[in-house]
This record gives structure tokens, sequence and C-alpha cells, in this order.
């Protein structure tokens, strides 16, 4: 139930730390198989607790432990990324290894206006994994053909809509009407809010009047000042295309590293697979060494018959990682592994060279 | 048979100035309609001239004119931009505008890598018009599927594809390769290359290493100055997705303004549809006022059953471009036009507000 929990958490738009064990050792250690046999079954690797600023979801096993990870989830709150703790020691003085993995609700991206730069612009976002809202008053406009990459399109007057919105601190805001009239009655309704980003349209001289304008009525030079405008990164972008990608590269500037769409459509089948008790197995990269292609936290579902979701690298280390998960399916067991990059066959296989990659593969129990 | 010229040259990767009458006035003017049906046949409204450092093809008519043009010509040429001549004197003392466009190669993009990076920055550089090329040595990353938006797709090795690749100043080449060592080897074939662009990527660590390397070796400090390296504008870019379009925003910083390959395309379709009688007109902006979505030079391609090709701004300019254009694919007579996008009904179908456009609109003549 906890990744149901987690998806309904980040469907309210709120944040989450996902603690899970990923490995157990008794010490003085007996013998390995056995030993490994026992951990799993005693001392849970793969035991996961959930935690959020307002409440606590699961155990870990023992008090002690628990108190520990909820220390450890804090400081990856804090930190907003994910954190190892090696060297842990439970109740039964066995070492145990626990992982905090942030969750930060999808960064938002709402896009005033549905012109030739928006249509340039919302694949890139989809791409770089916003949840992306699109506003129009122009039917012909507001379509979803025109937006296949967006969560919604709405069709409403600007003010009404912006009304209605939910804007918030993860919320990045693009104002690209289709006229200066319609930027500025949007701008008046956004500019006040907390929000990641906000950029606005416009020549030169526009604004430069636009400014003097919001000067004159006395508001906040702090707010002025973080308003991009004209927007987008000086890169003498002219076409609708090229504002679109210096508009994109800002807001990668300014992003708040949420969690993205691919990661939640991932979180989704996940769901859906253990509710069906379809057989599947969810890998995570808790550590990276050296050169590679995905950082800690990236996420790739294997299902039985082969067939993956998300990426934690491509080329041979998914083919390593979907070998062992597919085993791990059959056994049920979880376990933490290391994949190295630096051997000839990896290099053949396209893995940037010198890295190694430290992967916890779970299998997808029933109610997960 | 202008445009098939024209498309021979950008295809040999040679710039050419395109010039057209747009219009002829009789001074004094006698009846506007008459005065307008004898322009046309006699004084050649829609009279073209291609223009090349190297040769000449085609007259407007008279010795002065083609001297002038010439001269307008050469100007094009330098400065890279369309420019519009009015108020000139024919022999006959008849006041002629005259418009140069240019029509340079298209930007040409190398990418050399086939992984994540690729796979994300190709679509981007597609919509941005560059004609990409894309090598990798293992046949599952230079493939077709991976990379649908490419011109072309090269599985050889580095070195050897790099060899019988055109390298030439509109060219920018994006290194991104599964490993340093073929980092350092493709670099080492285009670093004294004469490029438009060249980036590497590479940890600040590596980076720094390379960088002394070079030195070491006694390269030309402009070159290793030139060289992107970090590759990618430093927007704090982590994904190979952020990192595409840190590159992207790059490219279009240093791009040297050829012809988009939606262009080419356009021209591909107006050269079959006159080679084959298909009657269609071109709609070209040829100056604008205020705020328009799309600048001088932009086409649009309409056909007789109404079917368009490219964009001069979506919304009613197109529709109303579209009605004038098959009315002037009906009378033959091409013309020149004013579409103001001041009236609340632009607004309604949402136009950038307070704008003019002048657009050329020529039917596309069999052989032309």
């Amino acid at each position: 139930m906890i990744y149901a929990k987690l998806l309904e958490i980040l469907n309210r738009r709120e944040p989450a730390v996902l603690l899970t064990v990923i490995q157990v050792r008794r010490t003085p250690p007996v013998l390995p198989d056995k030993a490994e046999k026992d951990d799993i079954h005693r001392n849970g690797v793969g035991k996961r607790r959930l935690w959020s600023p307002e409440w606590i979801e699961g155990s870990l096993g023992d008090l002690g432990l628990d108190n520990v990870a909820d220390r450890l989830a804090e400081e990856v709150y804090h930190s907003g990324k994910l954190i190892l703790q090696k060297g842990l020691r439970d109740d039964q003085g066995e070492e145990i290894a626990l992982v905090g993995e942030p969750f930060f609700p999808p960064d938002e991206l709402v896009v005033l206006g549905g012109g030739h730069i928006s249509q340039a612009l919302v694949p890139i976002a989809a791409m770089l994994g916003y949840q992306i809202t699109v506003v129009d008053d122009r039917p012909s406009f507001a379509h979803r053909e025109k937006f296949p990459d967006a969560e919604q399109v709405i069709c409403d007057d600007f003010v009404h809509a912006i009304g209605k919105l939910p804007l918030h601190r993860r919320c990045s805001v693009v104002i690209v009407t289709r006229g200066h009239r319609h930027d500025l009655l949007c701008l008046e309704q956004v500019l006040e809010k907390n929000l990641a980003y906000l950029g606005m349209i416009g020549s030169r001289r526009r604004v430069h009047l636009i400014r003097n304008l919001l000067q004159e009525k006395d508001i906040d030079p702090g707010l002025i000042e973080r308003l991009r405008m004209p927007i987008g990164l000086d890169i003498g972008a002219e076409t609708p295309e090229e504002i679109a990608v210096s508009i994109a590269a800002e807001l990668i500037k300014y992003r708040q590293g949420g969690i993205t769409m691919q990661d939640i459509g991932l979180l989704k089948a996940l769901v859906q697979s253990s509710q069906e008790g379809l057989p599947a197995a969810l890998a995570t990269v808790i550590a990276t060494q050296g050169s590679t292609p995905r950082k800690a936290g990236a996420k790739l579902l294997i299902f039985q018959d082969g067939r993956m979701m998300g990426t934690i690298g491509g080329g041979c280390i998914e083919g390593d990682v979907r070998r062992e998960a597919l085993q791990r399916i059959e056994s049920g067991e979880p376990g933490l592994f290391r994949f190295s990059l630096n051997n000839d066959d990896a290099a053949e296989e396209g893995m940037a060279c010198g890295g190694t990659m430290e992967v916890f593969i779970a299998p997808v129990r029933k109610g997960d």
C-alpha cells in the first residue's frame, strides 16, 4: 500500500520521504547464504517506511531503527537529495543499510497563451518531466490536439482561469499570450504569488514600459526584480522555436527538483501491477561512482515478461539489472547489487566508462 | 526553374540571393485596375533573378534594373537579411519595388554519440530547423528508430565517419559519446576545423584534464578557447534531458542563420507542384511592423485545395492570406498585400496585437 499512499500524497501536491532497509548484515557473520535467507525473513531487507512532515506510515522492524530512520528522513527532506546511511545497528546489533529517497511533487508549468511559442515549449517541458497546464481563451488554440503532452488544456478567460489554478512555489508560470493587453492582465493576477519562476514575453521597449508601470503602482521591487522579462535566456533567440528553447533553459535554472511525470507514470504502473498481482520488480539506483548516465534515485520497473519502464542508463546495465530482477521476481527476495561499467563489455554496450552503480532491486509484492 | 535551381544550390551547400519584383507603379498613374493588369504583363511583377557570388540566373526585365538588383543582392548576401528596396526606376521611368531574400544553406548539426543526451537533443534541434547527422559505432544506438528527425544516422567507427563528413563553418558539432576515450578521439578529429560551434561533454574535473592535455600538445589556444567544454549553457542541468536543452540553447547562441529544414521541405513541395502543374501560390512576408509572430522571409505555400505548408503566423492572417492566394491562383496574377493585425477580429483570432504584415503572394507557375 505504501506506493499507493505515496501517489496519493504526490497527487495532493505534498512531499514525502521513502525509507527503505536495503541491507542487513549479522555480526559476527554466519554462513552467508543462510545468513541472507534469514536476513530477508527476520530483518526484513526491503522493509519500508513513509515519512512526511505531518505523519508517518509503516515500520522498519524496531523502534530504535524507526527513530534513526525518521532523523534521516528530515535530513533528506531538507536536502532534497537521496541519502544512503550504512553501518546502522538495530536492537539485535545487526548492521543495517538504510536509504531515504525524497519524493517531491512534480514541478508544474503553467503556460498562459497557446500560440507558436507555447506549442514549441510544451513538448520540451514535457520531456523535462514538468506537469503542464495550458490556458487560452480561444477554442482553436486551447485545444488538446495542439498540446498532447499537457496534463490539462483550459479554454477560459485568462483572469478567470488563473483564479481557479492552485499556484504555489513549485509552479513556473510562462506568460506568452497573443497580445500585450492579455499579458498584462495575466501578470497582474500572478505577480504577487510565490512561484518558482515567472516569465513574460515582450520586446525590450515594451518590457521597459511595463517595469515603469509596475513601479508606479508601488509593486514590491523584489517582485519586479524576480520577474523574468524579457522571458528566456539571452541567446539571441528570434523564431518561436528558439524562444521556446531559451525559456526551457531558464525554467531548468529555476526548477525545484520535483519528481518527473515519467516517474509518476512508473509509480502508477507499479501500484497497478501490485494490485493485480502482476509479477514485477523495481530497481532503484542507490549510489553511483564515476561517470554514469543516471544518478541516485533513478528507477527502472521490470515486468516478468521482460517489459521495462523508466531508465537507469540503458545499454548493458539495464540488461544486467533485468536479468537480476527476473531472478528476484522468482525468489521474491530483494537485494542490493553493484554493477561495474568498467569492463569492455560495458564499453561496447555503450555505458560511460569508469562508473559503478549500486542498485537496489525489490520484487513488487501484492499490496505494495 | 528558379526554385529548382535554388534547391540544387542549397544542396551543394552554397548560398544564394533571390531577387523579386514585387511592385510596379506607372507614374503618372492610369486607371488602377487597368494599370495593374498592364503591370503584370509588361513590367513583370513577380519576375525573379537568382544571384550568387559565382553566377547569376534570370533577368528582371531590363539591364538597369538587373544592375540595381545585383548591388542589392550583394548587400543581402553580406547582411544575411531580407532587404526591401522601394522607389526604384526602370528604363520606362516606372516605380519599382524590389526584394532580395538570402538563402543560406541549412545550419548543420553533427552529433557524435547516440546515447541519452543525443536522443533528447536531436528532436529539439530538428524543431529548430537544423540538418542533423548522428554518428555512433554501435548498431543499437546508431539506429533510425532512435533518431527519426535526423537527416542521416551513420553507424561507423567515429574517426572513420568524421573523416568522411564535410565539416565546414555552418556545422555545429556536439561530442557526447559513451565515454571519455571516444570523446577525445572525436575531439582530435574536429578541433582544428572551422566550425560554427564545437562542444564536448565532460565533468569539470575531466574538462580540466583535457584542457591541460591540449595545451601540452601545443594546440592553438584560440581553438581551445573556442571549444565549449563542459558543453551547454550553465543552467544547472543534471539529467540527460536538461543537458540536451542546455546544449540546444548554446547552439542557438552560435547558429549561422541558414534556411530551416522546414523551408527546404516547402521549397521541395513548391518545385514538385510546379513540375506537376499543380496549382499553388507562395506567400512570403516582405515587411512587418509592430508585434508579429513571424518575421520577414517567413513563407506559406498554399495549394488550390486549401492545404497549406509552412507558417507566417497562424490565426486569422493565414486564413486571409489563403483567401487571397486562392484568388491569385485563379487570376494567375501575383501581388503585394498588407494585412493588419490591429482589428478585434485579428485579436480574437489570436494574432499578437498591433502588428501589420506586407505579404507578397505569387502563383506557382509551370516551370517555376
